[in-house]
């Protein structure tokens, strides 16, 4: 079945229907047959590009040999009944962030390059025909959903915007007309200001847990600086430096980690958005409730979460598979749900 | 901490952040301490009602021990900074289904009574004050947030909208007024017409994996006659029939089965919306692209989906832990991750 979008007439859900995806491998641990590890180039589908060092390769791009969405598609609409099937264009790149199978993200020492990267192949891919956004995400663990232990982020080019990232660039809007000012620069000099959230700041960027955290250990970046594009970021080295920064925080204060991190960047030309990375650790698990309902809940403040990342208490017991808290509330088990 | 909600400044998000809940037990499997089994009523905050049969409870609704949100709370606005904490009222409780821990859910023989139960509580709770809508969720197996194995559900008053429920009304509001009728009701009449989707149905009722299901054997339950509230059905012996068959397939198709069971219900006295079940299995996990996006990926297709699980084929390796699909495209694996 050829990748296709169906809206809900019920909602707003967008899916996209895309089971090319389910025949891909799922083995996290095992380097012997990587598709990314050096020697196995053949394994991906043709090389995008490639930065090399040394004349050995340390970064490569390709395409997702599963995509979501495939180009060159009959970008048509199907009507079915009462409902539609989009057949519109999508891109879907890996970027191989490293030719070594088990680094962690804090050990790519090009990592800057790589961040380089990401906003050459965001840019690239926005000047095709049909593709109104793109989204950058990188899943490490396996309850984050990666399906391949090597180091290696992926970029999606969406024929349609994404609802969160209209809704974001609605409140944008609707705060810049009401207040004046960008609502994500107003949020950073309120974090410097209270503190207890901040995790990391250097000169150009801060790592924060958002006021409105929805997942234990919820973490925003961010450039101190109004930018609303990610793809006009410059200043790749100090970004590489607070990421591994808080990365390290994570992978010290939660054992065995899952996250993801993910880009959002201004989905058009105008100014009101502020670029930023999400980060999402993987230990609660929305349930029922969330589901339905569409509400977070959070078993951790991110007060709280803030305090135990920063202190870079080794919490040994916080695991990415929760077990249950002591009456006497010693915060050192995770929470495997929340309902 | 006291619990209370949370309103994110750059997106629609509402959170509850709730601290209390991370102290309660999870303990999955074992019937010992369970609070929930039959001489153990002690260990639940005071009973507010129960069912009998033959001198024993059969059935027992109690507070919720670990509550996400509280009753006559401050009711007030607090104001940090540029943000809110909204210490508002909710209600949250747990109805214990059967005396017996290890019950699947079509083992609960009064599963109709159960049913009726929840109705009644629903009623119960959206008479309190400050109490906006009432969410019904029953989380099956550990994937689905499921603390406890005893069978249960929960039922949350909230103090506000859910924005699921409030994006549902809006899109039936829409629907109704372009078509001048029911947006389900003709959903309903499409999905009888098609067939594909269908995965059961009985004189009061359809089950059918939606159009655009967004998770892997995502099914809808609903009457077939329209009617905008749960807590108004009557017919709870059809209704358990077509639960319990649905569920069978569940657990006949999906080895070691999670998933969550939801009540979708009127916002309001209005007559646009159709109550419905919507039941979420939880086999591939939403990653990156999904959280950062409000995408859904579906590497199952519905139709895919419906027939497996009408077929009543024992697709043993159909597990709610993911593994490989073979390049021969059998169907036999389930789905980690999707991104």
């Amino acid at each position: 079945m050829e990748p296709h979008l169906r809206k809900d007439i019920i909602s707003s859900n967008w899916v996209i229907v895309s089971d090319e995806r389910a025949s891909r491998p799922n083995d996290y641990t095992t380097s012997n047959k990587c598709p990314f590890c050096r020697g196995n180039e053949e394994n991906t589908p043709p090389e995008i590009m490639r930065v090399e060092k040394n004349n050995r390769w340390i970064i490569r791009v390709v395409p997702n040999k599963y995509p979501a969405l495939v180009y060159n598609t009959k970008n048509i609409i199907e009507t079915e009944g009462i409902y539609q099937k989009y057949y519109y264009s999508g891109v879907h790149e890996v970027i191989i962030e490293s030719d070594e199978h088990n680094k962690i993200i804090y050990e790519i020492e090009h990592f800057d390059k790589v961040l380089e990267i990401f906003a050459l192949r965001m840019r690239e891919i926005l000047k095709k025909d049909n593709v109104k956004y793109v989204m950058l995400f990188r899943n490490y663990g396996v309850n984050a959903g990666a399906s391949l232990r090597h180091p290696h982020s992926q970029i999606i080019g969406l024929p349609l915007l994404p609802v969160r990232i209209t809704d974001e660039m609605s409140h944008f809007k609707r705060y810049r007309s009401k207040h004046g000012r960008c609502a994500f620069c107003d949020m950073i000099e309120e974090e410097k200001r209270y503190k207890k959230r901040v995790i990391s700041k250097n000169k150009d960027f801060i790592a924060f847990a958002p006021f409105a955290s929805r997942f234990n250990f919820e973490i925003w970046l961010a450039p101190l600086r109004h930018n609303p594009h990610f793809y006009l970021e410059k200043n790749f080295k100090s970004l590489k430096n607070i990421l591994f920064d808080v990365c390290h925080m994570i992978h010290n204060t939660i054992k065995n980690p899952s996250y993801n991190i993910i880009i959002h960047t201004s989905p058009c030309s105008a100014n009101d958005f502020h670029w930023h990375i999400e980060i999402l650790p993987k230990i609660a698990m929305p349930a029922g409730f969330e589901w339905g309902s569409g509400f977070y809940i959070n078993t951790v403040s991110p007060e709280e979460a803030a305090f135990l990342l920063r202190s870079g208490k080794k919490a040994s017991k916080i695991s990415d598979v929760g077990c249950q808290k002591t009456e006497n509330r010693k915060r050192s088990n995770s929470l495997k749900s929340v309902f």
